[in-house]
């Protein structure tokens, strides 16, 4: 479903979408660090954003512009957060949207903006308005990859995916560029992710899937426990496939909720997977518990504890670490009906260390990817969150970021 | 008041107790590894455990000699947790604690026990009963440091202190030894303490003392967030100060209470000061929240946050990554009230970073100890945690210990 050879085409794969990256000099590195998303035609907009009480200025601005229901585009840098940067952090955002609107001829109340990197630090005004000029002038059905490397900070590499699907009996398409990395967190993360399609849906309906989707995925990926004051999760939709209006409680809805809902799983999952310094990428999946949100607590209880990380990073299969996590995590269990698995072969069960093949539970503990299963016995609920190890690398990268 | 002096002491300086910590061959390295602390004249006992759902057999064990009311004896080992070690567990916990009664002509249920170590295997009983041997023959009113030397594991020393007061007229005496070092974290920790005194006090007044004591001392360190299968406090109270008996809603019991959480407090910065591959000593003080829970929590946010810990291993003063962390604790803040101070110079207030001398903060983020002062100026309430920052020692100690 998510090709590599699509993925290049990222946010310009939905017809109507055009996209840039330049370089406009805030990243120390000389990186590409603008990107702009453009669509002409007016898009119905969908967002959820992070639940810091500490919200940064783009987030404050970018909330009012979901408001409206509408959008032509996306304006958003790394290197800089325009977090904690007050009035002037605030006026700052205003004006990057007002700067881009000017450029695309639209208004600034139709320019969502985005900010990533360095908290406390005001928006190089100069160099932003620079970086919009010229990415306004790059704008092309080419630019996707551009503006995913754009957004990335400490992230290996851009994620992107796109995809077409018949809905409606029309031939819609789908894409989306993200970052993510450190302060990767339920209730979402540093964690920038931009979708754009060319569905036919009013911006409510948009925002009930969307708000529903980023609950099963992006808030159930952790990488170091920190929820970052940026956090945005976009959704514009032109409607340029052609197609009828999705409305609600139809087939034309589940699948579009479906579609959107594969596109974040797996961008999610890659978030994960390349989590700051990360070595390995685990799986966790907490079944039989009575409720989901039992179930989340304890495979976040799992995931975020150092503990469990290290181990993984060590790939010493210490599943003592696993049933302590799950044992302090303030949810109904009980010892002897927990079953815990790596890689489906049981490490602890009926209160002990199962008995297992040392040399199969080596094998595992080497791979990349690791599933653990725990297993409550006690409900008929479950769920899954991604997570990583913690390595030196964590440790170096958030060491030695900044000042 | 907890001179060094004095330190060595540990648990035999109060009068009556005798201590020795032997090598009865359960860690790998060959080090002391089973500790022993006996009062011949019958003690009142207090005790706070583990909230960890999987209590390690010791800690079952333990807190059924705790409900008696009084001991003679706690005898502890390192190297093997004897946790999620089901029935056989449990038999040789109470075994543990049938041997040690042997040799000192005592009841079973008249001695506590720990373990701490490696979980899910189980006890080397034969060891075990030759070091029991052993160290009741040894016993002695200098054997406070091989016993404190006994309980350590990744520790990089023995904690131990002591002191004497007046209470009622008489001289007083206290001591204790503890270990900490991972899996350090509210609601106690991979956290062994034990504590003599020979003050006159039943052991349900003592409890209650205890109890409120714990909340404010070992619950408010963090090393690394997770929470041990195995936490113990006890506290032996023998009578031999000649003293009368301490009650409730007196100057004595208040100052009773006063020394016993002098001690706890100390032992609890310690206990983070040392922890797995510290090399800071972080003091975080929350003022101005509307409760001590409040407090608490955001100060705890801050303490387990990995972003924080490395940025001070990185000795870089990273405001961002605190007001952050104050950010998604969940309690409430407002950004404009609350200022952010390092080493009792702001660095954060009226929603911006502060305007500070740079030198100044680069000496204050070289020191080994950093006190963070965060004040919310919504409320009178204070909560102060400790914690240490988060190295490539950390990783390295736990990815490579075990198996």
């Amino acid at each position: 479903m998510f090709s590599e050879e699509n993925a290049a085409a990222g946010v310009t794969f939905a017809r109507g979408f055009k996209a840039a990256g330049v370089k406009a000099g805030i990243k120390k590195s000389g990186n590409l660090d603008l990107a702009m998303i453009y669509t002409e035609k007016e898009a119905s907009v969908a967002g959820v954003f992070t639940q810091n009480a500490v919200a940064a200025a783009p987030v404050i601005v970018s909330r009012e512009v979901v408001k409206t229901g509408s959008a032509h585009a996306i304006v958003a840098n790394a290197g800089c957060a325009n977090a904690c940067t007050g009035e002037v952090g605030l006026a700052n955002a205003h004006k990057m949207a007002a700067l881009a609107a000017e450029e695309l001829g639209c208004k600034a109340d139709d320019v969502l903006v985005g900010s990533t990197g360095i908290i406390g630090v005001n928006l190089p005004m100069d160099k932003l308005a620079a970086g919009i000029k010229a990415a306004a002038a790059e704008l092309s059905e080419d630019g996707s990859k551009n503006a995913g490397n754009a957004i990335i900070t400490t992230d290996t590499y851009s994620k992107s995916c796109s995809t077409e699907v018949e809905i409606g009996g029309k031939a819609v398409r789908f894409g989306a560029i993200a970052k993510g990395s450190g302060m990767i967190q339920p209730n979402m993360a540093t964690m920038l992710c931009y979708i754009t399609t060319d569905a036919n849906i009013s911006s409510q309906l948009m925002q009930k899937a969307l708000s529903e989707i980023v609950e099963v995925t992006f808030n159930m990926i952790s990488v170091d426990g920190d929820m970052s004051t940026n956090d945005t999760v976009l959704v514009l939709a032109n409607g340029e496939s052609g197609m009828a209006e999705i409305q609600a409680d139809t087939p034309e809805y589940d699948k579009f909720c479906e579609v959107l809902g594969n596109m974040c799983r797996e961008l999610s999952k890659r978030i994960a997977a390349d989590g700051e310094g990360a070595t390995k990428f685990l799986t966790i999946n907490v079944h039989g518990t009575k409720t989901f949100a039992d179930a989340k607590t304890v495979a976040m209880s799992v995931a975020k504890s150092p503990l469990v990380k290290t181990a993984f990073f060590g790939e010493d299969p210490n599943w003592g670490r696993v049933i302590c996590a799950v044992g302090y995590a303030g949810i109904p269990m009980v010892p002897e009906k927990t079953v815990i698995k790596f890689g489906g072969v049981p490490v602890y069960a009926n209160g002990l260390g199962a008995d297992f093949d040392e040399n199969v539970i080596r094998d595992i503990m080497a791979e990349h990817d690791i599933v653990i299963d725990i297993e409550m016995g006690l409900g008929e609920a479950e769920a899954t969150v991604w997570s990583c190890d913690f390595s030196y690398e964590y440790v170096k990268i958030n060491g030695e970021y900044h000042t």
